[in-house]
């Protein structure tokens, strides 16, 4: 599925190759219609689907996400959005499996609670210990804990998502440095997975290492959705040239003969 | 100037219009050669030119970065880098009009000291207030202090361009609400020159409403100066959809009724 | 062991009631007498020490830290620093509490990697369920995860004890919403333990409503860890004074209608 | 003025020694008895009495804040609040040497704007230079402007007092590197005036190196003004305290070999 213009650096996820960098939601839109143009937009070829929040043929009478979303088109990644235990998690996934006709790739999230939709990350262990054992391809969220990324990359995840913020609040990497240091230990790929607010946001989570960013309502809540997502598509090829291209150091004054001089007083 | 891509929203800067919004330096590259690239990668359409420190045609034996970069596909903005006093300044700018057969847009800047290459805001309205008496747009390096940003508006300077940290440091931006601030006092477009140090920070000076980044060392300085210089123009982009798509409200979680909610104690 | 000055608003663990909301360390000093001296500047009244680094009576023919900091005068608290996995940590309480004859008040810390310092908070909540069982008091050390703090309450813990930063990091709080969250969703006492790294990071830590502060460094390693010692003592103060005092709103301006006007753009 | 406990590192400004770093305003209390308590917790010795705002005897039929805040007991800053041009702030020094029988102590402010209360450092300029020829000890509050700040100094000004933030809107040190590169540049004393909004910010600001702090609203606006003034002179204590105690060095890791490995990416 890679594009031409990022096939000499694309994201390998699973043994398969993509362009984009950008892995996007599918809730909070007005309609269809807008989910579909803002996806486009995005650039994005990895999509995630709430698989307890939306129609991908679990009601033949509704109108099929898959419809507008075609699988031969995008790699759909359906997630486990509203779990908040390790049964209900590993039994969604199942379900996923057999819509999409036995594709593995899943989205693993295991809540912790409903008002800061936090992780719980001993049930998120549990569960991917489960799942990878059934064979998923399991590409999990988690808090930006150095600890439990590495604990979950050794379970077999495909990739690990820290969260820059809490799901849907927009405020940001709050925490750049956990997120630098899961990077520098990872073996699989580490994308930002909540909290992104905007173009910025998204481009210093490439700045800092990451491999992807996957976003929702940061694209789906803005004024306009869909040059949201444009930006959202620019930032995060910005953040990753940047990175590849290696920043200036940082200095108080361009007369500073070292990086960091004075900066911690 | 302005390209097809962005011919709907352009810079306007003294009656020009122009389609980028990423102003690009010349100093500090490997050759010529290399400023050509990354120029080129930048999509940069303002290029200014240290007067005192460039060959534009003072030495006419020597290579001439006015063949490299040629007035009739770039805007040259001459600036006065090096001048720490009102009078070489003016006689700068004069110098450069010269050399460019009556071209009148120049970008002033005069430092308060080598050590931190801050402005000296006092000589720097002094020299504006010569400036634009004599014909010149005045495009004016300031600190990020609202009074005196709206001060230069005032004088008749056509473009205020405050500071986001120490010239040559790549801190970003130090002080997003005085910035904020500036854009919300002004008539005349606001750029961000100086301390721009990766894509992120490009981004967040276009997101807090800026018209424009101008950089040289963010480029200049980095392992891969023409990946930099693409990196910076998705970032400016980025950045400035981002703006106009109106991101969405930062709450503290999902759940939170109000945007604010808590983030004060 | 309340005094006087703070006897209206004493820290209470496990049943217990404290004058100084101050938790010292006792490593990396130069001596036992700059550890006495210190600990004596801190005010503290509860001392703790990693017991498989110091000689609290395990080798009677070495100097005892207890001689230094008797058991009458101060509340000892041993701690497993350097313990890795979960039987070495409880096995480390069982020694510590033959040692203090029968105390039962004891900081679990699970590490991680002992390049970081990260807890392993998978094995943390493994080794709290063990020692609550046995009896143990357990203050817990655990990073800033609230779902995680949350679930060491409901084990039994007597208080949790969030990471500002890692251990001797000095890098202050670098997640405050994190630790508000924490403290929001409290039953029992929250103290900041690990990342302090100067007077002001413990005020921050109070003013966001803990209940107190544990360091080690950040006294030891200053360049005069006496004076240190009792500025951490005033910046507790100072910042669970001002937490009470109830902060003025934060605004963009004295004129702004509502605190927040204007702060996410 | 100087008290014991602070006799050996006392703040000497125009040729006279105090014990205390923390000046205090006397606006916005409930009452002049809210002053008068709210003043005394917090140990300052140096006042500062808007004179256009406050009777100090300019009506002599009208409760007179002297009467409260006896001049023999403290010293009494007049300062110039509401001026927004140097005649008025000239004129109000002058009116206030009168009221306090020739005393040469006064703040100088001149304000830019009523909305953001920044102030016009062109115009304070000029209005020092007058009041520095007339025989004034100028107290200067100016913005963080290294260049106006070290002008300032050279005029003649006994103390340069940039701000943390605007005026009364609380929000802490917003560029923390000009304040210190200020503080480095100067010969005479530094102290932070506005912004300040809780104990931390005081500490921050001390930890910079800065000479003193004042502040009116962020005790004046507290729940209970007369707790946050003793927060906030314990706050000024530990600053000055870490200050000179020497703070550890932040590092990412206690195993991190150099203070800032990584720190820059």
């Amino acid at each position: 599925m890679t594009d031409t213009a990022s096939h000499e650096d694309p994201l390998l996820v699973a043994g398969q190759s993509y362009g984009s960098r950008l892995l996007v939601g599918t809730g909070k839109y007005q309609d269809l219609e807008q989910t579909r143009l803002a996806v486009e937009a995005s650039g994005a070829e990895i999509i995630t689907i709430a698989v307890r929040r939306t129609n991908m043929g679990q009601d033949r009478d509704q109108p099929n996400i898959l419809d507008v979303l075609p699988p031969d088109r995008y790699r759909i990644l359906p997630n486990t959005a509203g779990c908040y235990d390790v049964d209900s998690a590993v039994r969604t996934c199942r379900l996923a499996r057999e819509l999409l006709d036995g594709h593995n790739l899943v989205k693993l999230e295991v809540l912790g609670d409903e008002r800061t939709l936090f992780p719980d990350v001993v049930a998120t262990i549990q569960a991917a210990e489960t799942l990878v054992k059934e064979g998923f391809d399991v590409m999990v969220y988690t808090n930006d804990d150095p600890i439990v990324a590495k604990r979950l990359e050794e379970i077999g995840c495909v990739a690990v998502m820290p969260l820059a913020a809490p799901i849907g609040s927009g405020l940001g990497i709050r925490n750049p440095l956990n997120i630098r240091t899961i990077v520098e230990n990872a073996r699989v790929p580490i994308l930002v997975d909540a909290g992104v607010g905007t173009a910025s946001d998204a481009a210093v989570a490439m700045e800092l290492g990451c491999d992807g960013v996957l976003m929702n309502t940061a694209i789906a809540a803005a004024r306009d959705p869909i040059m949201m997502a444009g930006a959202m598509r620019k930032a995060v090829e910005a953040g990753r040239e940047a990175y590849l291209a290696g920043r200036m150091p940082a200095k108080r004054f361009a007369s500073a003969s070292s990086p960091i001089e004075g900066l911690f007083f």
